[in-house]
């Protein structure tokens, strides 16, 4: 029987009964006298290998015996389901060949670290276990954001990372030397989304965004990724339902398809599996009186800080969406609710758990005259605006938007209290390195 | 018989015989007394509505003779196939309601404007037939190229913008400010993306990289997209292998799902769908042979030119695989070949039709000692390296990757000259606007 030149562990239920090779490095083993048995990781899965002596030459099971974790090797050998095996399959070796012998001073060890010398060695934490789940958890959320929308027909379209001017203030801008100019790395690709949308119809932009956080919070990073809908003909109520069906669905796909990853992490999964819609919905005077009903000095007008999302959102085991905050906390472009025009037709996703904010959205101001004003009050530059007041010019229609922050949404489903964990080299305050 | 509340155009066959309501812009019209032809734009296609002056109030039909392009109007009516009408579909208007008259002064015009005007007016020109066209393909090619690595089981890592180190030299550097240090915008993920290899597998990165290109050519943008997949244990062959089956795949996609678009664009579809593995494969030597039997005077050594690429390239019909080229003019971290060490086991794919190189990728050098010489003869600094190198001290194997630009990609598949428009808001030298 010929082997299957190179088979990946996460594969290989599909080879059971079959010579395989597997090609990783060496993650674990014990041995016992005529036995081996190593744990090979090789970036899908761990797989242990069962080395009997009588199968290797004396040098090569001493040799074996010996390699510091973290070496590099492949093993040939027919695969067993063996349901008390990690990952539910082991080989049973027949060779082995040794591509690199590691240093044997690999610095993550089982004992405990500090979170300061663990993202110093960022590059090589990966590896473990929680942090290799996190990140595939990940790539699992960005893939389901972007079949939620491609599979809509939302048409993707990259904003700009250089921009002349500042969307929402200029205190947490990074300004960059763009030969005799000054740039701003982008804080949001919202703007350009518009003019996206009323070409399009329905789009999305997902990249990565930038804010000088002088603060360092567990909540915080200077490059964070953010996908950002925006849609025509989208009002307030739409944008809502749009919202609880995408964040369900990125849930659920992270239920279905990373639930060794989940349990890896401890998560508890039956939370997860609740985020169906409909979600609550709050507005948020609404939610002022549950604030205040808790005993919460609040005042309406002020915007919520994350000790009231998060008490806000305890009453709940859904995302919750509280919508109408008062026009003054927000940013200038929000259209104004005609009911009641203190407040903005705009709404936040609080996710449970307390991991606080993780949307934020509203239906945009479409009136150009109201936008002139808003622009002018808030003292931005009138002549940076004037390509985003010719969407209002040419064809104004109602539309809306929302923002959802990747490393956040991440961090909630995996239950993780950290941001820093949810992208592979996290950028914060005095971190960019490696 | 209710209508349906929003039906977009190119879900219009869906909904023959049917009364819909569509939303949109005016696009274009023409009108025979008692007959308004309307075209209605709605960012997924463009659809004809036939407006019989009975079915309207006096008013709003005279009101629809002088509505200005770009106008914005819902219309409600009943939908026929019509196969001599744009978009295969017509629709029969019972009623209008208009959003927002634009002004009537609407820069884009049927006369020819200067591609300067244009990109002046970029968020409007996306609403013209060539760069929605355009657009939709580039997003097109954009999922491909996801669906590609994540059906394959490679796990997107995002790499960090902000780098404190420049991988291939400095001289086209973006510096920022950030806080009190300077960091750099990424050129290329490829360093971070072999730490997520030797972690995960297989892996790729999918973001936007920044070179500061002083040159105004047609092939160069200061932000651009780039795709690098970065494998453990694949070596030059299989690269080679991996760079056809996934160009060949992303390019087919397009011919199947963006027919429509390819056709606006007049693009010559037969020769896309030549693009089928295998690609002809030449190594560095024999196309300096092929230079030469063309009458080029070129020395083995140096690196190609676009002149040159286009001349080889012209021999082929498909992209052309150029391997092996002197390491002198390519990166550092390259991998000699034993079988010649004055070449690296690198890759150039170069499209047809002159588009120049696309793809430029590598086996990786998998030797320490080797690297720590290479950074030192190029004068690097060893210590912004340290983490790379930890690589080769834990666990080094060989591993191969590749880097694709996206814009370039696009510009190639849809018969562009210039990939300026094939982003939604390009940045050149002396363009940030809007």
């Amino acid at each position: 029987m010929t082997a299957v030149p190179h088979a990946y562990v996460e594969d290989l239920h599909r080879h059971v009964g079959q010579v395989v090779t597997v090609k990783g490095w060496l993650y674990n083993k014990r041995s016992s006298g005529k036995l081996h048995f190593l744990q090979l990781r090789d970036g899908t899965g761990v797989v242990q290998c069962v080395c009997f002596k009588g199968n290797f030459g004396e040098e090569l099971f001493k040799q074996l015996d010996t390699l510091p974790q973290e070496s590099a090797l492949t093993i040939t050998g027919s695969v067993k389901a063996e349901a008390r095996a990690v990952g539910g399959h082991e080989i049973d070796a027949q060779s082995a060949t040794i591509v690199s012998v590691a240093q044997a001073d690999y610095p993550i060890t089982p004992k405990e670290h500090g979170t300061g010398f663990l993202m110093e060695h960022r590059h090589l934490w990966l590896r473990s276990r929680k942090q290799h789940a996190i990140l595939r958890i990940r790539a699992r959320v960005q893939k389901a954001i972007r079949d939620f929308f491609d599979d809509r027909g939302f048409v993707c379209m990259d904003a700009p990372i250089f921009t002349p001017s500042a969307c929402e203030g200029t205190t947490t801008l990074f300004p960059v030397e763009y030969f005799d100019e000054t740039a701003f790395l982008t804080q949001s690709g919202q703007l350009y989304a518009e003019a996206n949308a009323m070409a399009f119809g329905k789009t999305y932009c997902f990249g990565p965004t930038f804010r000088a956080e002088k603060s360092k919070t567990r909540r915080h990073l200077t490059e964070f990724w953010m996908v950002e809908p925006e849609v025509a003909y989208l009002e307030l109520d739409g944008l809502l339902e749009l919202i609880e069906q995408f964040l369900s669905y990125v849930v659920q796909c992270v239920v279905k398809d990373r639930r060794p990853e989940l349990v890896v992490l401890e998560r508890d999964i039956a939370k997860l599996e609740k985020i169906v819609p409909p979600f609550p919905r709050l507005s948020y005077s609404d939610a002022v009186d549950v604030l205040k009903g808790a005993g919460h000095a609040f005042e309406w007008g002020g915007d919520f800080g994350a000790p009231d999302e998060t008490l806000i959102s305890e009453k709940f085991d859904k995302p919750v969406l509280v919508h109408r905050y008062p026009a003054a906390v927000k940013a200038f472009y929000m259209k104004r609710d005609p009911q009641d025009p203190r407040v903005a037709l705009c709404v936040d996703c609080l996710a449970p758990e307390g991991y606080g904010e993780i949307i934020g959205g509203s239906q945009r101001a479409d009136d150009i005259q109201f936008l002139e004003e808003q622009i002018a009050l808030h003292k931005l530059p009138m002549e940076a605006f004037k390509w985003y007041l010719d969407l209002r010019r040419y064809g104004s229609v109602p539309h809306s938007g929302f923002g959802l922050g990747l490393e956040r949404t991440t961090a909630w489903i995996c239950g993780t209290h950290h941001v820093r964990e949810c992208i592979a080299f996290p950028r914060m305050l005095e971190k960019i390195t490696p």
